[in-house]
């Protein structure tokens, strides 16, 4: 037994429990403590073989337990918990020690309790931690902000539990007070659209041709394989695969279509749409969980009339198409998701780093996929990239891609099959590369009724219309 | 002169002068005040021919030239300096007394103020005022929350002065509290996307029937005769058919295509998200005024490919087809609008009447529309309608609209042209009445990855499967 720990968990549900455990196992003697003692006790009896535990009954024990500078991680519910924790533990720290929120705070109560905290000479530092229960237990893709100087003194212990890649930990140093917390939501944010376009190639698949969910896990086997290599695609075709016990029928068929959420993806696009960013991939994919789980006004509207169902001329040239269509309309769902984080470091001064938010996800994580060392690359190349799309390789895969995709876009609104994320992400590519957008003529309208001035294209200046006038020019 | 005033106007900039002047061209006595009294001998001398009104110094001298209750109407910029003038009048009022906030407050500044207003035993009376400038002298459209003992004193002289539609005001008490700041911000957002569909359909017409925008503004002028007639499409008809002064050239052509916003659109979304209402049109409305202003973006992705460019087979479908996917596409944007209301309505208990929102949107505001009274209609007939979509008159507007809506769609995809609003309105149909949603796969994913368990067609209750053991299924 140590008599000191190295870092201390507090709150032992699921997720403490396993970053405990993870610390433990790799030799880091660790301080454990929950509200109740039953779940501290049966920590360290089912699992006080895998290292050094130091079980404390209060917190004052468990913050005598820990060596100095004092780092003490809390693992409880977002909101008004972690306040409750916070006020509970940091009147027994002293200047230098650090308090570390690793649950999913709104990175706005983040920076509101870093600059409190600071005040009191403690550190603060949010960090998101993505990988459920598993990845909190086996390696986890860890987001922490705060301080520099918090970092140095916390970064190696979590750089050490994290996955690794090619030997790389997936942690960093995000930036400070909220910045870790931020990018872990919009790192949720992207794993909602990632999942809404694949949902939307799943239906394709099995509407427009034919396909069983057998036959179609096989696909997503195949694609796993290649460039869509990455956790997501490869759960999907396990769930795919998945037989019934009860009823012998495909799984997915035996599941309520409603999906549920848990508020991060809500925020993303929230805050997304206070910083001007279009995330309309991520919001798509929102909208479709919440109109999945809206049962009686689909039940109310599901015999409103829609086309003749059809099915692709052809399977395999179907998969193909889909194929590119989920690869293309995934670049531009990361493309909005990283400039949502260039826009929050720039309003917040964060400082982060694009290509080393791409490298901490390429494990641990959810949106784990070999495309993120594409995405590395590109920000390797030019850290002020203004867009994935313009990065050569992403260029080049969609100018191959596009036709597939329009074609896919075209088929599901000719077969009524709603691909929202799809179809967003094209209107979107063809929004960002086109020449004029018909927000001149909503500039128009808005001088004519409001009088909310407009530019022009051939001198500086603001301008008016008498609209109700001669129709002359004014200066606005 | 009277020696007393009805009602009072603090703030007499454009929107509160013309309010004044309103007022008193309807022949109520009005104080006027103004924090710079420059104003106020300004409103005076230029309109006082119009009727009453009582010029005010101090807001001392304001309050004592009103009768009682006392109707302190602020229309100063949202926010701060709404508080602040708050603050500086309702030490001066006495039980009983209003305050009308007629600027564009967030619903929960309303709410708030409401609440606090109260306990010193005053009235706050948040109003939406649409129209702009000219529907405030000449009569807006007027949406009025607080209690109803306060609309009886303040909505015989707001229904006096709002516009009035086959003799019927525009103007009625829509809820408690907030209610009346939350209609109008969803009136703002379902402006946003029936501007952004409006700005689909000319770029269409443009560039796939490649037509001048003289031209299409004689569409437009066709469409303000039939089903399509609206204030917004008149002047969109205005604004087209405008010849640049300056240049000769089409007026829309010299205009800068970044569309600005103020930012009652974000809100909608952003409270629409919070309510769970998806309510994708007019997100992606605010979205494409985003992207439209990222121009060093734009800039930067104006050489990505693209298709080639293809014209319409015939200039008189595309226009036949344009038009029936723009009344679909609207249909949409209005339905969840208002399921948005209906969704606040339940959230804040105000009870709100949908037919009646309609019926107060006929005339004075942005989006008065000949539509509308078919709204009113489908909510007469049924007040707690899920959705307008299953409305008789908008499902068989739907079922025959549909067909050119897909092609529009479809074209839009393979020419290139970005339809972001066309296109969500067209996936959240399809996704209403989809029999089996892929959420289904979300649900699964979600299970693999967190254990967040799910529900089953055949039987009640929340379920997991053991994923990584044997995967059998266990209760959750």
């Amino acid at each position: 037994m140590a008599d000191r720990a190295q870092i201390g968990v507090t709150g032992l549900a699921v997720m403490g429990r396993n970053l405990a455990r993870n610390l433990a196992r790799h030799g880091h003697a660790v301080a454990v403590h929950n509200r109740s003692s039953g779940r501290t006790r049966s920590l360290v009896e089912q699992f006080g073989h895998e290292g050094t535990f130091l079980p404390a009954e209060t917190p004052e024990q468990f913050v005598a337990s820990l060596e100095r500078p004092r780092r003490v991680v809390i693992m409880v519910k977002a909101g008004a918990p972690t306040d409750a924790v916070i006020e509970e533990f940091a009147p027994l720290l002293e200047p230098g020690d650090m308090i570390v929120d690793a649950g999913n705070a709104h990175f706005a109560d983040t920076r509101r309790r870093e600059a409190a905290l600071r005040e009191r000479g403690l550190h603060f530092v949010g960090t998101g931690v993505s990988g459920g229960e598993e990845g909190a237990l086996n390696g986890p893709s860890i987001m922490p902000g705060g301080s520099r100087e918090s970092y140095e003194a916390l970064g190696p212990l979590l750089e050490d539990i994290s996955a690794k890649v090619d030997g790389t930990p997936c942690c960093t140093h995000v930036g400070p007070d909220g910045a870790g917390h931020f990018v872990k939501m919009v790192h949720n944010g992207i794993e909602y659209s990632d999942m809404q376009l694949i949902a939307e190639a799943y239906d394709l698949l099995r509407h427009a041709g034919g396909m069983e969910p057998a036959q179609i896990a096989e696909v997503f086997r195949k694609w796993n394989t290649g460039r869509l290599e990455s956790y997501l695609i490869e759960i999907t075709a396990e769930v795919l695969a998945h037989t019934d016990p009860a009823t012998g029928r495909p799984f997915v068929d035996m599941v309520v279509d409603q999906a549920e959420q848990k508020g991060t993806g809500r925020w993303t696009v929230q805050i997304a749409l206070d910083l001007g960013v279009p995330v309309s991939g991520i919001a798509e994919a929102v909208f479709a969980r919440s109109l999945s789980g809206h049962a009686a006004l689909r039940a109310a509207a599901r015999d409103l009339p829609g086309p003749s169902p059809r099915r692709a001329d052809s399977v395999d040239a179907l998969v193909e198409d889909v194929e590119r269509a989920l690869y293309a309309s995934k670049i531009v769902a990361y493309a909005q998701g990283f400039n949502q984080i260039q826009a929050g470091s720039a309003e917040y001064d964060w400082n982060i780093d694009p290509g080393a938010m791409a490298t901490i996800w390429r494990g641990g994580c959810i949106i784990r996929a070999a495309f993120l060392d594409r995405i590395r690359a590109a920000y390797d190349a030019d850290r002020n990239l203004p867009t994935l799309l313009v990065d050569d390789h992403f260029r080049d895969a969609v100018a191959t891609a596009q036709d597939s995709w329009r074609r896919v876009v075209t088929l599901a609104a000719q077969s009524g099959i709603p691909v929202p994320g799809f179809s967003t992400a094209l209107a979107y590519y063809d929004g960002l590369r086109a020449r004029r957008l018909p927000a001149a003529l909503v500039q128009g309208q808005r001088d004519f009724f409001g009088a909310h001035t407009y530019r022009r294209v051939d001198r500086d200046g603001s301008f008016h219309t008498l609209w109700a006038g001669d129709r002359s020019e004014v200066n606005g």
